[in-house]
């Protein structure tokens, strides 16, 4: 394997940054992996789990050397690192990224990187559970996921077959998109079932009689509530980076919402049947795909 | 046991009454089980899988000597059946049925039954899966499950006995509440996440890149959309029969939405992450709880 990473410094070492650094070193597709965050308790964690080598106490050290530098930080503390990350890059690195938002890393990227932009390859892969941090990192969190990369006009096609041949030796299947129709998508597919699962839960526990309603819970209600329990930092980022493609899909949903609230003020069986059994066909078609 | 049941009458042998009649088959709490529905082939698939004993082909057949009559049918072919049922009751028979409504089933037995109005205790399990038919039943399905029982004033005290002690003996937990409480409680719990599951599907497969939407989606979005597949007239009819008590969460949780879309439009971090906390404390609570 003439792609293998000779160097890979994860910046965050969490839930996604974790996953990657056990799938690479169980495809040994990687010789060495480098930790760097802001919580030296979490990267004494990943290393007591062998996710990591090494722990870096600067973003220099860290960087020092690497071939692959991913960043698996929340959408928000993308400009910040950055911008810590500009005057210390090595000649040979290329960047990636992992966050659910692409055109505001993208702008942060550009904003901080100048010319090594074009080193800069953004991506997103569809995967991760409720959960947040290294201890639920998975070494098969992306077997068959779908990893999004981003490319912009001026990146370097060799540093998007580099990143994209990483993405494969996990198991992914890698596609390209533009950034605005990934931000456009995930905020229908991803971002919006968050914010309608927070806001059913807040609704709930802002009841007096919360208790009585949550005895009253079945399986269905736990699945649908479970991305509640997500990170609330990822996901206010999420909200601010992502905001024009999600406030699309979230007023066509509250307007959606509106069409509903009246046909059941006007009891209009018809108009009920008619969308369940067209929201129940696709459902069924999706559980065949997946 | 003297509380056992000599006759069982199960009228719609589905998920519900159908994984009634193993469970208490499995305890040995049922001598007889004999089922009564619409569809001939599903009574034909029931004995097959030795869910019921027999399969009646009139109301008047299946009841005869019966002591417990389930009904286990959609909450809007209630009124039908209690009206066929009521000229052909016999005297020791004790009934109840499974709805997830129970006003409007209270009064349509109340109208229907008359003096018998006593011997009918209405009850809810909160119990189920996205799935419907036999050949989806289970007889662990209500273990450790709650079942609600809304007895009316009238309601003989001996016959809410026998029909807690039925339920007890799948393994449920019983408890007792005035319907109108049970109606709100499970309008937030149930009714509502349902609609809202249904109606994010519906307004994803409505637009054109919906097939590049379904690609992007992962194990939060299954989740959250799996109630979407549930049976479609069942939950017409919870609409229809639960009319006032689901227009009441449905607005406020359409509200809510416009709070939601105000806070992401003048990108409110703090409105936003105080949301998220909220909802993820309360959601990491009930984890715990289950």
């Amino acid at each position: 394997m003439t792609d293998v990473i000779n160097k890979l410094c994860v910046v965050g070492v969490g839930l996604i940054g974790g996953s990657l650094a056990r799938s690479l070193r169980d495809a040994r597709y990687v010789r060495e992996i480098v930790g760097y965050g802001r919580s030296l308790g979490n990267l004494q964690q990943a290393m007591e789990l062998g996710v990591i080598d090494s722990a870096a106490v600067s973003v220099g050290e860290a960087v020092r050397n690497a071939d692959m530098i991913v960043l698996a930080l929340p959408v928000g503390t993308m400009p910040e690192i950055l911008q810590a990350l500009a005057p210390v890059l090595p000649d040979a690195a290329v960047m990636t990224d992992v966050g659910s938002v692409k055109g505001s890393v993208i702008a942060a990227a550009r904003a901080a990187l100048g010319s090594r932009f074009a080193h800069f390859v953004p991506g997103h892969p569809i995967a991760g559970t409720e959960q947040s941090g290294v201890a639920a990192s998975l070494p098969d969190l992306f077997v068959e996921r779908r990893v999004i990369l981003t490319p912009e006009a001026e990146t370097d096609k060799s540093a998007v077959d580099k990143v994209r041949a990483m993405w494969q030796a996990t198991g992914a299947e890698v596609v390209a998109m533009p950034a605005a129709e990934h931000d456009a998508l995930l905020a229908a597919s991803s971002h919006l079932p968050h914010l309608l699962a927070y806001a059913l839960v807040d609704m709930l526990v802002r009841r007096d009689d919360h208790r009585a309603v949550f005895d009253c819970i079945a399986g269905g209600f736990r699945d649908f509530t479970r991305i509640a329990a997500s990170d609330p930092v990822m996901w206010r980022d999420i909200c601010l980076a992502n905001r024009t493609a999600i406030l699309d899909v979230l007023r066509q949903y509250r307007d959606d919402l509106g069409d509903l609230v009246q046909a059941v003020e006007r009891g209009d069986g018809h108009w009920l049947l008619d969308t369940f059994n067209r929201a129940k066909h696709a459902r069924d078609a999706l559980n065949k795909k997946l």
